[in-house]
């Protein structure tokens, strides 16, 4: 008896197949759950991340722990694939930029990444392209920062251009007085800093739209997301909005995943106000939380539809097989174990699909699984799902 | 960097919580289509299977290359895990008892396993359950084979009593004159066999029966399948049967499962006359490939009622998410290597879901992949599965 290790595993690749071996930068759950996809379909998944016990981790025996800003282990990752993506938005452009130029096929492009990445040159490419957007503008110093308020008015968000996800890398200011406190939460002395205005919101909108590397779209219903905390905490499909709102919110999306040469599933997160105007919030280059549920709600999820769009495959069908569909997640409220206390009773919750990903700890506001349940209303997928969320808990050992 | 092995990403047991460390015996695509479903509700896969390379331990770290025959190996398999199932009936049951003699959790259990895996066996428990089988008797030499079909009448089926699959392990003799013949294949001389009268039917009809370990049972819709040469080529969800008939082949399935004990996903094989007779034809103590439409066309498939069911966990709906569904096989036409041409093609129909098992080789009627197709009615989903498969082939290198 032996425990086979990951270079055994590694088949040569067949000249004239379709690529199929799949790299992904990034092992939590974005990852895994796009691994689940991309397995069926026959492909073989590496994954590569500094933890080893990652949710991505767990479902392949191709895993590289190792460090994705480090260029020689990138290398050696991308020499042991065919196509590499990414689950997060936090690799740099120049990187990767630098595994493309060495002949290696990276979706999405360097180019695309650099374009999204930094949420300031994403506004000004959605800007050029037409695109609505809250007024924004950068600021170098507290003193530009001020300047900014006079001019957009308050409350005022600031944000940090790169690395931000969840509500991290923003302040909201109320007034001139928050000044100090939000130059130095996100240092400003350290980070390139940009102000937006506040949208006043009547609605969150998001559209999971994929782009092929041929330019072909395939575009996910529009969904309304809730968040708690600036952390997504329940999506609703579809958003209980008018058909032409809808519509307007796709064709926005459309134009936006395109405005920044998307290849993959990209999130587009937009704001409704009450007198129907919407605007992008922020474009996700990758898989995004408000598309968990295409993979019981849609005929083809927003995950393998990334898998073909990376691969060069046709996209498949966004077809809603039930009339309404709705995610919640489960959010961790503490540091606990990752495994969670109630899944029986879950389980127990007729057409309550239950998603966990396997992370060692629990954490405050983490994201630890999802649960989706489909219905012939909003109202009762809503019912399906909050009782099994609700029977959910992670508690520590006692 | 370094590359994982799979002794680091083995987590201790979290003593209160739901047990989740699933190990299974055999890594073809039923452990691999198993895994995949086991993998969202948090669990962690372990394979037992001798092949490194195979279709489960792609999608998993924890792979054991070792003889599942070997007493020493399963034990050591077993203390990793805290349940363990089987995609296969080749297991001997006596190995099975004696890990469950050590206090491990075998499901289904062995004495399950001894009545289903011999099929005089299996057939003499379901005559005892008063449930309609074609005549059969044992036969331990050729003039016992000879007065059986005396007896029984002509054609008759010869079968191993173990290890027989997809028509391996079966002869079927014309007259007498095949008598040597049908000896000699099956090897009477090592080999335990038995005899079935040739039962005429019409159709097949398959049901999935999945029994929790609380005696709670699941079934899944009345199926009919259609074999060329012995291996299944498709399956059609709902069978096109009259309800009273689908009703009662649901009950002798029900039955059938419950009296073997079984514990997990359980594949009736029924066969269904043209007056309208219904016989048990066998039973397969697992998942089954009359079963794989349930992975897109039902709310919980079969791979995760077994998951469920073998942790001890409650069952989910098998409700049908559409009208109608048909899953057509991908069966390799001869040596070829196992990754197929023309997969961007397939993936190009409309609504096709597009399975491939990830195995090296093609070979002869090996099964490779297969494909799942929803619609309103069987002919139109039956349309988009062929146009699917018809694009896919196993070509040798050139």
């Amino acid at each position: 008896m032996h425990v086979t290790s990951a270079p055994e595993l590694l088949p040569p690749a067949d000249p004239g197949f379709a690529s199929a071996r799949l790299g992904i930068i990034g092992g939590g759950q974005l990852a895994r759950m796009t691994a689940l996809a991309a397995l069926p379909l026959g492909c073989e998944v590496s994954i590569l991340e500094p933890n080893p016990l990652s949710p991505a981790a767990q479902l392949t025996p191709l895993t590289v722990a190792g460090d994705w800003a480090d260029a020689e282990t990138l290398q050696q990752f991308a020499a042991r694939v065919d196509v590499i993506t990414l689950e997060n938005e936090f690799v740099d452009a120049g990187v990767l930029r630098q595994l493309e130029d060495a002949g290696h096929k990276v979706f999405p492009t360097s180019a695309s990444l650099a374009l999204t990445q930094d949420k300031l040159l994403q506004k000004e490419a959605l800007v050029r392209a037409g695109l609505p957007v809250p007024e924004f503008c950068a600021v170098a110093s507290p003193e530009a920062l001020a300047a900014a308020g006079e001019r957009l008015g308050w409350p005022l968000v600031l944000k940090t251009r790169r690395n931000g996800y969840d509500g991290k890398g923003n302040f909201t200011l109320r007034s001139p007085a928050d000044l100090p406190a939000a130059w130095q939460a996100l240092r400003g002395d350290l980070n390139e800093l940009f102000v937006e205005a506040f949208w006043h919101f009547a609605k969150e909108l998001a559209v999971i739209v994929t782009r092929g590397r041929d330019g072909t779209t395939a575009t996910y219903p529009v969904v309304e997301t809730v968040q708690h905390h600036h952390v997504c905490h329940s999506v609703q499909a579809p958003a209980p909005i008018a058909p032409e709102l809808a519509a307007r919110a796709t064709e926005i999306a459309l134009r936006a995943v395109t405005a920044v040469g998307a290849v993959g599933s990209f999130g587009v997160e937009l704001f409704l106000s009450a007198t129907g105007e919407i605007a992008v919030n922020e474009l996700a280059p990758r898989v995004h939380n408000s598309g968990h549920y295409t993979i019981e709600a849609c005929a083809c999820s927003q995950f393998e539809n990334h898998v073909r769009a990376v691969l060069g495959w046709p996209l498949g069908s966004t077809r809603l097989l039930a009339p309404a569909a709705v995610m919640l997640n489960l959010l961790g409220p503490h540091r606990a174990p990752g495994r969670p206390l109630g899944l029986a009773r879950a389980l127990a919750v007729p057409e309550a699909h239950v998603h966990l990903y396997g992370k060692a700890m629990s954490g405050a506001g983490r994201k630890m699984g999802h649960i989706t349940a489909l219905g012939p209303t909003v109202a009762e997928a809503m019912a399906t799902a909050r009782q099994a969320a609700h029977a959910i808990h992670f508690h520590p050992l006692t």
